[in-house]
């Protein structure tokens, strides 16, 4: 893998897909990898920035320590800040979520509606190589396909709170170790493991035992290898994508079936997916894909199957429908 | 993931796919799993058969007794058992090979030999799931792509030797405690780790220390996960081979730059990758493959490029060209 530092060149190429003139909201937790990328920026030439911060409110002082941190970071810099406070433990408790879920939920609701405010979509994040790899290894042992397995995306869209949020992440190829070096040459300020630390279970578990202990059995560094499996399947995914768009197996009432039986698998299981998504039936994976298709392709009758949400999966004259739950 | 018993029913799906009445050379350690295909063979109806075993000589009498077990069932059930003794280690130390890939190399040469000399082609061997998972992993961390996390395929081929050999591997849906159950069950004789123990040291070290540890993080076990993306990664992989027949990129003389230029990434890479193969260029991966893709995504000149084994490769008025070592 190419070594990426935090310079010149780098800043040369983001400016070529993240407009220089734009404004950005950017993600600011205080820890040392957003700090690093403030300061990024700015060098870069990125000047109309808003900043957004959550207080999550998991480590009593030392979470209003971060808050401190990013607003006197504004202030210095002559920039606004967005910062709320969000007692994320007791949303995991009541949502059934991990606490990593959902302070995440809690930060992109946060986004979306600092973004309905100032009317802007782009959100910039510090998400690094090292978060890549961790992410790709946690949808491997999720059983996830080339999507999953691609990771991150430098630049993508989510849809938030019904805001379509657009998101960069500059340093998405860049090492660890070169944001620690470059906060060291550059004297930057940061709070000590302002997020890392925050019982982010899995997360930790597979930085700090999984991947040493695959780099043990493997006698080598597997973050590179981890990192082109993920390029591997993100060239997979996109040519695969492209190729959604022309199946005409959609119609008005649903999905058609006899175009939906000529399809390879691979394009069939991702027509199922997009469509139940689109649809908003909530919680799609592997088995549900599996258990609408085989519908599909079932010649027997009655041929109806329940999906989360109270939703409904018919096959009538060769036409796939969906129906939503009932008021 | 469904479960997969040694019964009836697999017996009924296996002979849909691997044909009751033809020869077949069985490779058989003498371990637990390939005694347990062996008799699963023959209850499901399959006569004629020829035992293939390789004594790699690594466990001194150990490998003497495993070599004998062969060769009593063959006579047993009056089948023909050709057995070969090879040190393996002194290979391995030869071809600067870990000993597992030099007692693999060893083995697929001696199926290869015998296949000549019985002029029947198809192998079965007793790989299961856990296998499966392994070699998936084992790829996965190589950083392979969609192919080598598919792992390996119930029915596939191989050139060994100049022979090509047709692979069947009907436990590859079977876990390993059916296995043990069904040995049990049936009162099997087979050799404690006959295979396992030989020093597959990096396998081992997957089986024993990587998967516990997985699970322990992810709290769960992650065996079927890991299925699942294989399983997703074959149904890809077969969707965008079955598209690289038909992109006429292929020149009596070499590739069509042009059209290289023109396809997606994931083509492209696929395209040279099966080009470099079939001209016997040896080593080729991901940094081979994205090294002659820039030769033909590059306008500049004069585009010339190394490869391993002498080969190079040079782009000239449109086409891409590979020239051979000299004799």
């Amino acid at each position: 893998m190419m070594r990426t530092d935090l310079n010149e060149r780098l800043a040369t190429e983001l400016r070529e897909w993240m407009p220089v003139g734009q404004r950005y909201l950017v993600a600011l937790s205080g820890g040392r990898d957003s700090m690093a990328l403030m300061h990024f920026l700015n060098v870069a030439g990125y000047r109309d920035l808003v900043l957004c911060h959550v207080n999550h409110c998991l480590r009593g002082e030392e979470s209003d320590g971060d808050e401190v941190l990013v607003k006197e970071t504004g202030e210095a810099m002559g920039l606004r800040v967005f910062s709320t406070r969000i007692g994320v433990k007791a949303i995991a408790e009541k949502r059934k979520l991990s606490i990593e879920t959902a302070a995440r939920e809690v930060r992109y609701s946060w986004f979306s509606e600092v973004a309905r405010k100032e009317k802007c979509c782009r959100v910039v994040t510090a998400h690094h190589s090292e978060d890549q790899v961790e992410t790709v290894l946690i949808n491997f042992f999720r059983g996830s396909g080339s999507r999953g397995i691609s990771g991150m995306k430098c630049h993508s869209h989510r849809d938030v709170d019904g805001v379509e949020l657009e998101l960069f992440r500059p340093l998405l190829a860049v090492e660890r170790e070169r944001i620690d070096k470059y906060v060291e040459v550059n004297g930057i300020a940061f709070r000590e493991d302002s997020s890392n630390a925050e019982a982010f279970a899995l997360r930790n578990r597979v930085r700090h035992r999984l991947l040493p202990e695959v780099e043990s059995i493997f006698g080598r560094n597997v973050r590179g290898a981890v990192l082109r499996a993920a390029e591997l399947s993100r060239r997979d995914e996109a040519w695969m994508q492209a190729n959604l768009d022309n199946l005409s197996v959609k119609m008005s009432k649903g999905l058609d079936v006899k175009r939906l039986r000529e399809l390879p698998e691979a394009l069939r299981d991702r027509c199922i997916m997009g469509w139940l998504r689109e649809s908003g039936v909530p919680n799609c994976g592997f088995d549900e894909v599996s258990r609408v298709s085989e519908v599909a392709m079932s010649m027997d009758r009655p041929a109806k199957l329940s999906l989360p949400g109270d939703f409904h999966v018919r096959r009538r004259e060769g036409v796939l429908f969906l129906e939503g739950p009932q008021p």
